[in-house]
């Protein structure tokens, strides 16, 4: 046995789904040598093909049955509408030995998960805009955050955080409540707005006859970016955090009405305070090194 | 005189206002010899300061009185709630033979302007979250849109279009209610929508007392650029189009009570086929060039 292999985690890890998330994750386990072996389960056909390239040494698992008992170490990188088949198939399996962990977006909604099985919450924030094993990242982690929901054995929690960190992200514990609010302003709303900003404009765009979307230098750019991010995944998003969603449009609706007023109004003064302050947002973004200084002159194409 | 005085489309041109656009100008001007000399007017001492080294030849004016008599091209650069001032004083000249021109982001305001002097409205779709001379950039509009408003002497709206082509911009010809209608969806609406989100996640922030901004990775981080943008430019752009502003805040906030009444009764179709809808637009754009298609995995800091 080399040296290397005292180093590795884990036996088995087996990643079920494999997107962009999944493919980073099996990407970059590989490159920081995570296991020993590494298992995947992934239903399509093309996808397995991209995966199948990556590492020859990849074991592909057809069905999740008894042939997973004895894997160390799971993570579910499906979209979260698919987490009731997968999880109800991993509770029929005495996993006793195993620890899972799941990489959806919002919490509060999978709490009873870490009930029934030795499950641990993550959520790494990181992603693109594009999907699929095609883009996968091994530094897709690499200085970002992952949060972990404070539920379940400490001594669990202690081994997920430990590969969260060897993939290079920056570990936090949060419990699922506060996490989702959190994420609701700093990401869901986000999202949100970028998408129901490019269905105005392309409303816009069918009253007016007229190609608008090739001025789109002027702002429409970087919003249509993190509108053509997938569906399916977000759907799920804006539905499990319902009651933030709702409540998070609902103050920046109020805010939206604050701001056209003074702009009916002409309120100077008002306008320019609320204009300026978000300078200091920018600052600390920048502070905590969540951007670069660097201005944006338009992109170099 | 050497050749190269002989390929310059102006004796003397005047640059009045000298931040992030009118520096960008000046310097492109200098690169793609414009003119044989360029006068500045600048009030700001520090920016007068940056000014000076870009090029040692510049010469600035002190006043806008007699002296600018003779200049064949004047570019007005400064923040539109300054044009009063500035037009008044050229209008007490006699500048029968200049042509002046502006940058201003808003034009059905301005239209006025075009009927009492030798004026066409400009408006270089080009610019930054950043502002000052000390960001201006030579290339700045190089391959990107510069609108001119069809309004004025034919002849003149020739100099005015072979001017910016010569600074490397793409020149189309629109009538200013089109303009405005056009910009205030694809640059304006857009600036807005971020400053709001921005003051809505620091609302949150200051309610909670919690630091969320580190976690803004997800999504904020992008509109956090935007609406860090110069907040006398961007209350000018609102006020001037007021009307556009109000009814494009009008529509938005329809869409959004639509995704909001769609995630409120988890209507799955209708969702995902708004959430797909805007991948077209994106494609739209990645066709158009006005982005790269290269995904972005958060910046690499």
């Amino acid at each position: 046995m080399k040296l290397t292999e005292y180093l590795k985690m884990f036996n088995k890890i087996l990643i079920i789904g494999c997107g962009l998330i999944g493919s980073s994750i099996l990407k970059s386990s590989i490159k920081n040598k995570i296991s020993k072996s590494i298992y995947v389960y992934e239903k399509s056909k093309k996808n397995k093909k991209i995966i199948e390239k990556i590492n020859k040494k990849i074991n592909f698992i057809e069905n999740l049955n008894k042939d997973i008992v004895g894997i160390d170490f799971i993570i579910v990188c499906t979209p979260m509408s698919e987490y009731k088949v997968i999880f109800s198939k991993l509770n029929n399996l005495v996993l006793d030995n195993s620890i899972i962990t799941e990489v959806g977006s919002t919490k509060r909604n999978l709490i009873k998960l870490t009930k029934e099985k030795n499950v641990i919450l993550s959520h790494p924030i990181a992603g693109s805009e594009v999907s699929g094993p095609k883009f996968g990242e091994k530094g897709l982690f690499k200085n970002k955050w992952c949060i972990l929901i404070n539920k379940g054995k400490k001594n669990k929690i202690k081994i997920v955080r430990r590969f969260w960190q060897k993939l290079g992200s920056k570990v936090i514990l949060m419990n699922a409540v506060e996490h989702d609010k959190i994420f609701a302003i700093t990401s869901h709303l986000p999202h949100l707005v970028a998408y129901n900003l490019i269905k105005t404009a392309q409303d816009f765009q069918k009253i007016q006859k007229k190609n608008i979307i090739k001025y789109s230098a002027g702002g429409l750019r970087d919003f249509s970016r993190t509108a053509s991010s997938n569906e399916i995944m977000w759907r799920d998003i804006f539905f499990s955090n319902k009651d933030n969603m709702i409540s998070s449009i609902n103050k920046f609706v109020k805010n939206l009405n604050l701001i056209k007023k003074s702009i009916k109004n002409k309120k100077d003064k008002e306008l320019r305070k609320i204009l300026s302050n978000s300078k200091k947002v920018r600052k600390q973004i920048i502070n905590l090194k969540q951007d670069v200084s660097k201005p944006d002159f338009g992109r170099k194409i």
